[in-house]
């Protein structure tokens, strides 16, 4: 490409990319497409047939098409192998208080100001989510709130959604009843009930490293303690680590995000995961499993969760529907195992019962509103978008910057020179209009100073255009040109 | 009554009687209307004016009508004064563990099977709810959701909500702006929060001895002591035997249902109110009030909480719309006072935020809905119903048997026979086909074992009949004839 010296030549094929890359990103070309050939596409956009060779010549380095001789350009089905990424994690080997809350608020506190990028929480963008459909589920539910729905659903609350959660976790390997769901406000409130189902203020929890701040926030304000494992950014947790730390320190239970972990999108095997559950098992540790993101595989194929390994009852499997859904509506639900009518005590105390109307009304969706379509639509969506962000971190962020390898969810890790604080780059950001997750708020002694996590769930013009800009600040942190 | 010894007479003006209480107690006649003269209700049920004469002296007799010279019969506006009421308490004077969870998920289990006569938990009837009304709110907060509402709304919560919330809590004698709440999972998780804001696990937290058993389940799972404190049944928290207490006690926190208190409907008087955050302030000891009950006054006058006379930031003011518009949205509030940033926190560590569609559509219908018209309605129909039931049991429970005088809310809390054990009292009315709860689970050390607290806010012929086989339960149980 840098033969290319004409400097308006060179905006044009990389507008064409770009223009390329937004259309899959919203969903007109999905990976595995085959794209419009290059006379079709020189001739729909007027311009010139080696404009659009050097865009997708672009592309093509970029890891985000491939070439399929005597066939065409296509877009690319898996995650592109980055030149850049992440290293296995090295936290801290004792457990910690954790104290992070107040830096969370704040990121969660951007989400009220519309007028920010939101690359910050990992909120999915409501213009990708079925509300249509789901405004008709709800019209539906209010119907039958007219005969039974006002009383309180107290636990495990609303049958039919618990009949549909029941069908859809066969996919993911288990095979459970209704009767062994409690639905709750959400999946941080399902983790927080088995947190206090199981623990004691002042014990300690395993957990991965990096992780969601929700679960470090759930346990600062329980009392307990945190103990973070290395994990790798791909395969997850290190089960061999996680069995050594064991070893060395009294846990009373473990949480991890299997499939597709927040913030470092990595995959635990199912050997891995079987061998997680035998491990803690073995000492009658409970694993608390957050299933949250396990529904946004980037590849068709829908993981297994740890649950499925579980001969004892003792693997608390949570989700809900607010990454692919409706995150408004506040719907989840634990799979608690032998500890299902401690939960339902713990809930009844709490909040006495998930509201009713979402709960009819996401039933009645995931029974007749085509979910897995939708699903499919969503999944790819976000892994172009993934791909897209992490592109243009390498491309714009200044070198020594690396990123995570992503296969499900939407959110991306990034390393940054070590020289960057973020905390200080999230204010910075947050004066260009720009909002993030500093990496600080990962971890339970606030590690991963010079790391952040960037929400692919919203592209647009405006992050397109944010991402260099954001570039430029991380370049003024590290004290180097910008690329 | 008694010298009429005709058997079929007898249960004609009985009938009739009961026939006119059903027409108060579905709204057809509220407290301070004018019966139909004697001749005209004669003549319209086909019965004899002297039947029609002995129904309404029945129902004088019993304190549900009066008698105005020259004038005619009236439906009582203020609660008669019964000949057997219910003394104050006198509870434990040190503080003790909290065991009451299984008993109170048994209770709340009964709501699950509509076969059950439902004497038991607090719900209200869902037929006096304005259901349409709310659907038309929800179907409007819908339309809303499509711009905006699928997002998380962090803490602390709706803004709409806050400001309808806010304007109302006027009333109550407050000004307080919407700034200053924070929107929850119902009330129950407001106290939660409250309490989790200001105690450690091993606190100790003064309550009102009998007191709802939502509160003592929460103080169980916080890890909370509970010190019981007398409770008059028509004044409340005794402030004095309060101060003694505190006096040999070190307590972090106190919980009190000012107006209406679950299980007693007592109101504190507005002296004892601002004396009791008094007493409170000059210890620095947080005060949370529930107020769930405090729209639903038997007389037109909408009570102040004490959070009016908070002068330091130390009063914690929770409520909901569980108790008058829908228990199934789950929607409550707090006014944290000087807790409000530590309540949000561990409001967003729970469960992130209160769901947005029910937060819309109450905010709507509490604009635009007619709240104080369907109020007032509402409250006219559970203080009929609270008469009858107090009626009822005065009239078919054993001698000894002494029920309290409730000025808002719609239970009855009743005192039976000291031999009477209300736990086995429980099993026995289920095994009839009614549910009732029991009064241990309102007391941290399970008294009140002879005690029942009976939900009137659904009335229905199902009701009437199964009042009188309670009383022969009661009477069975006491090892007496049944009156």
């Amino acid at each position: 490409m840098t033969d290319l010296t004409n400097q308006e030549t060179t905006k044009l094929y990389e507008a064409v990319a770009s223009r390329i890359r937004r259309l899959v990103s919203h969903g007109t070309f999905k990976a595995g497409d085959r794209l419009p050939s290059v006379r079709r596409l020189s001739n729909e956009l007027q311009v010139s047939i080696s404009t659009v060779l050097e865009a997708y010549r672009l592309l093509e380095s970029q890891g985000f098409i491939e070439v399929r001789p005597q066939s065409g350009y296509y877009v690319r089905t898996s995650f592109p192998s980055l030149p850049a990424e992440i290293e296995v994690s090295h936290p801290p080997s004792s457990p910690s208080q954790v104290g992070v809350d107040e830096l969370v608020m704040r990121v969660m506190e951007d989400t009220r100001d519309a007028s920010l990028i939101p690359l910050g929480a990992a909120i999915p963008n409501p213009q990708l989510l079925p509300t249509q459909k789901l405004n008709r589920s709800l019209i539906a539910a209010a119907r039958l709130m007219e005969s039974c729905g006002h009383i309180y659903d107290i636990p495990p609350g609303c049958e039919a959604l618990r009949i549909q959660v029941a069908q859809r976790t066969l996919a993911a390997g288990c095979t459970l009843t209704p009767d062994e769901f409690v639905t709750t406000c959400g999946c941080l409130e399902a983790i927080s009930l088995s947190l206090r189902a199981i623990c004691q203020p002042g014990d300690t929890v395993a957990i991965e490293s990096p992780t969601y701040f929700g679960i470090l926030q759930a346990l600062q304000f329980l009392g307990l303690r945190a103990l973070e494992v290395p994990t790798h950014p791909r395969t997850g947790i290190s089960v061999e680590a996680l069995e050594k730390a064991l070893r060395h320190n009294r846990v009373s239970a473990c949480v991890v995000v299997t499939n597709f972990n927040n913030p470092l999108g990595c995959l635990m095997p199912d050997d891995a995961k079987r061998k997680l559950v035998e491990v803690l098992a073995e000492r009658e540790i409970p694993l608390i499993e957050d299933d949250i993101y396990g529904d946004l595989s980037f590849s068709d194929e829908r993981p297994h969760v740890a649950k499925a390994y579980d001969r004892n009852g003792l693997v608390l499997l949570c989700s809900s529907y607010s990454k692919d859904l409706a995150p408004g509506y506040r719907v989840g639900w634990v799979a608690p195992g032998r500890y299902k009518r401690a939960v339902m005590r713990l809930k009844a105390s709490t909040n006495i019962a998930t509201p009713t109307l979402t709960q009819l009304a996401l039933a009645d969706f995931l029974a007749n509103g085509g979910y897995d379509r939708h699903l499919s639509r969503l999944r790819r969506i976000y892994a172009c978008q993934v791909a897209l962000v992490a592109q243009a971190v390498l491309e714009y962020f200044p070198t020594g910057t690396r990123v995570s390898q992503p296969q499900g969810g939407f959110v991306l890790w990034v390393e940054m020179p070590p020289q960057v604080d973020s905390l200080h780059l999230y204010q910075e950001a947050l004066r260009v209009g720009i909002t993030l997750a500093p990496g600080p708020i990962f971890s339970a002694k606030q590690g991963y100073r010079n790391f952040l996590r960037l929400n692919c769930a919203w592209w647009s013009e405006a992050v397109e255009k944010a991402l260099p800009t954001l570039g430029r600040l991380v370049a003024r942190e590290a004290g180097m040109a910008e690329p």
